[in-house]
């Protein structure tokens, strides 16, 4: 795309953490940057975000921080979006788009279709699937957002916030794919929560095993390989951020276990049934998609 | 340790691929390397391995590579240790040490203790938690083992080979874990069979889930974040080695899916009860392992 049909020229960040910094930082370092108007908790961010010139200013409150903008990214924690648009509703200019780079969606489009609908009709839910068990702005990098897929969901009526925000996102690199709500949150329970599930379950699982002193001389922090350590990478995230996610898409989450543990079933049969031959199909063919096709 | 303590001179590697590549490149890396004698199937390899100076000749055959040598260490797939120990009985000297480097040792010792203990009675085998998706000496590595832990189990009665080996593989910057067999697998299905066998299932649910277009647009080979990549780099180590290694140790990876299952159990009945509070409690308390005492 041509930095010409960038579509935003002052656009409101609220909430300059990983998330909202690198989104700050990316616009920056397009070929003509927009005015970025920050707001956050954190006075070590405020500082860092002001010295990389990747916000303009900092706003004292979300409601100052959207006068005059022409798009506003609501980039706290997903259980906090709600408070926020009750925050900007009044000062956002008619004309300004709305979107949130929430991990869960059903929960807040229900919210939004009930409550928010009319009074911010502009509005395209956006996920970056993109991140790190980091918190904060100084983990945060202005290529965060480079090949990787952006879902985008439209809550307004109002379809046009569409092609705005797919403008936004591929500027910065970004493929993005258009989802319902319902069918974001099943992808993402598969794909991102499953894995954290699974993370959880494993190290809590290890460390219970080493408390028993199951196997004398066993402790997983300094014996762990590379699969383990892989796995525990995941389990970094902030519980707080990942309990918020896990009750939010909790339904999905549930259906994706089962699902899971349909898998874990089989295997363990073929385990059980003990034949060598039958075990070797069976993962040969579950990991022929990694051979085949786009390199995983 | 001191150089001048390494305890061998001339080092024989039956199969000089990924692990045992690695083990051939760090011997040459020590101040005082030994002599190192290869045998390898792929040509390919053999060509590296000498360019690299990381072995000092090829023998035709794993009888002949043993001769004269005061270290034999079998680095082909667990499978194929048996075989090997019936080739090398004759030619190796009386006073040669053995070992392994398979990932899984209760199938093994049994085998060893009903008709090897006598004709290989200077043995303990090794597991080094060191390894990579990729196979073959070109993605060897002679520091593979630096920081890593080495479970070293004795096999034979004589228990003097334990030190010897203790030595090899501090010399090598490793930690070494003294294990019996039982209690070694059980901490590797644990620590290493579980989480492939974790990342095996999502892959085949994730491919699943894209082939059924229960969401219409979804390609997990495009849009999957950092979580699922993670997991996902487990899945491409070779289904051939990981059917053979879950084969042998199956009835220790099926103990530990039942416990897991039990940990899964905990989160779905937290996730269905749908108390915020109740999940980020169990978040809490589930990953504060991970930042008390050692850094994992």
């Amino acid at each position: 795309m041509l930095s010409g049909d960038f579509p935003f020229r002052k656009v409101a960040i609220l909430g300059t953490g990983l998330m909202g910094g690198s989104l700050a930082g990316a616009l920056k370092a397009l070929p003509v940057p927009p005015e970025v108007i920050g707001t956050t908790v954190s006075s070590d961010d405020r500082v860092l975000a002001l010295e990389r010139g990747w916000v303009d200013r900092f706003a004292d409150s979300n409601e100052s921080a959207v006068a005059g903008v022409d798009l506003a990214v609501i980039a706290v924690p997903p259980q906090a979006v709600p408070r926020v648009w009750g925050e900007i509703v009044g000062p956002l200019p008619p004309s300004a788009i709305v979107t949130d780079l929430s991990s869960v969606k059903g929960s807040l489009y229900e919210l939004y279709r009930t409550s928010f609908s009319a009074l911010l009709p502009l509005y395209t839910s956006s996920h970056p699937m993109a991140g790190s068990e980091r918190t904060g702005i100084a983990s945060a990098r202005s290529d965060l957002f480079s090949g990787r897929t952006v879902f985008l969901t439209p809550f307004g009526s109002e379809k046009n916030t569409l092609l705005p925000l797919v403008r936004l996102w591929q500027a910065l690199g970004a493929n993005t794919v258009p989802v319902s709500p319902a069918d974001h949150d099943g992808i993402v329970a598969h794909i991102s929560h499953l894995p954290h599930a699974l993370s959880y379950c494993l190290l809590n699982l290890a460390e219970k095993v080493r408390q028993e002193n199951r196997y004398p001389g066993f402790d997983w922090k300094t014996q762990k390989g590379g699969s383990f350590s892989d796995i525990l990478r995941i389990a970094k995230s902030s519980p707080e951020l990942w309990a918020d996610i896990f009750f939010q898409n909790r339904t999905a989450i549930l259906d994706a276990i089962e699902s899971f543990d349909r898998e874990m079933g089989v295997l363990r049969e073929t385990l059980r049934r003990g034949e060598p031959g039958t075990l070797v199909r069976l993962l040969s063919e579950w990991t022929a998609p990694l051979s085949g096709g786009n390199p995983p």
